[in-house]
């Protein structure tokens, strides 16, 4: 009844992680129903096959554009019949190939106060602008990158003797927090789009049978 | 031995009445010396009175060029022997006038998370934009609008039934207690400037005497 989830990744991928851990231990209503990647090496298919997922190379170079790379990845997901794709460490814009092919239904993480430091390199960025706080967004993805609408946000404090790595580590810890909680909004069918506002519902009284699981635009 | 302060304002100085009432209550060790406004009719002028402060205008539009009207500003701070300047709702942007007559020592307080939401009206563009948490910054004012190193951020959360003024309601609160601490620390000396990242320096043992309340580039 839970979300089909596909998830997207191209690194080591702590927060595929933190998601099969949420979905294994139930806090999560969702399976984790394949892992693509766009590296042959990703260190995230090795967790994927470890937890018993699907593990899928879509290799990036392949494809002739960006284009027929997402229609590539779409036919993988759709193979699994995965209904939400969450963004993992993904290193690639996704085109609207991916975004038709499931609307509403794409999420992303990214370790910044968006807007703030959208891209790459962002907790050095963070440390040199000497902001004293930063944190992570769950956002919905559109074309933009790093911008569509915010479903969660934590704050984190930046501290004086900070590395990008000690920041990055302590960002990370609430990542694998709030990625599960918006996953698992999107699950309860909580979550609401107004313009780029996003609404997280209050729980309905019978939300153990799932009526809309669907985001309501 | 504290700070002399000169306020600039073009409204009502809500952030003014907060340093007015710092300085006197013993919080903040500083003198407001003088309030200049561009606007004759701003309460900020009517706040300084009512506190026996000089209150002074160099009307908008009476110089021929901004870096004119700063002259004119500074003459004033300069009349009233100022060592810092603080900017409170003010909606000029300063010329290399103000901040070369008065160096690392312009300040500056902004009712968002910068970088995110600079300019104005950054309430509703935080609540458009449909961020999680907001805050304020105090920052050291260089050239650029809402741009210089930042000294103190503090968060509030955005809620969902938030309006633009109970956003701002909620952050200004955080302002009033923000602004006067950042320039506590500068009457203490203890703000170093690396790159755009300032360090707070912990209190000195003898910090009851002020050796060099200056801050240190």
């Amino acid at each position: 009844m839970g979300l089909r989830v596909g998830v997207l990744a191209s690194g080591s991928g702590s927060n595929l992680q933190a998601l099969l851990d949420a979905a294994s231990s139930g806090r999560l209503d969702a399976r984790i129903e394949v892992v693509v990647s766009d590296m042959p090496d990703a260190f995230s298919l090795e967790r994927a096959r470890r937890a018993g997922v699907a593990a899928e190379v879509v290799a990036w170079g392949a494809a002739p554009s960006r284009e027929a790379h997402d229609d590539a990845v779409v036919d993988v997901l759709r193979r699994h019949q995965v209904d939400t794709v969450a963004l993992a460490g993904y290193l690639r814009l996704v085109t609207p190939v991916l975004l038709a092919a499931f609307p509403g239904r794409v999420l992303n993480i990214h370790p910044a106060l968006l807007p703030s430091f959208p891209g790459l390199h962002v907790q050095a960025a963070a440390l040199e602008h000497g902001v004293k706080f930063s944190g992570c967004t769950v956002h919905f993805v559109d074309e933009e990158m790093d911008h569509g609408p915010i479903v969660i946000q934590a704050v984190v404090p930046v501290r004086d003797d900070d590395t990008p790595e000690s920041l990055a580590a302590r960002i990370l810890r609430e990542e694998h927090r709030i990625y599960p909680q918006a996953l698992q909004y999107l699950a309860e069918g909580r979550l609401r789009i107004d313009g780029r506002r996003v609404v997280v519902d209050p729980p309905s009284p019978g939300s153990g049978s799932l009526h809309n699981p669907a985001v309501k635009f």
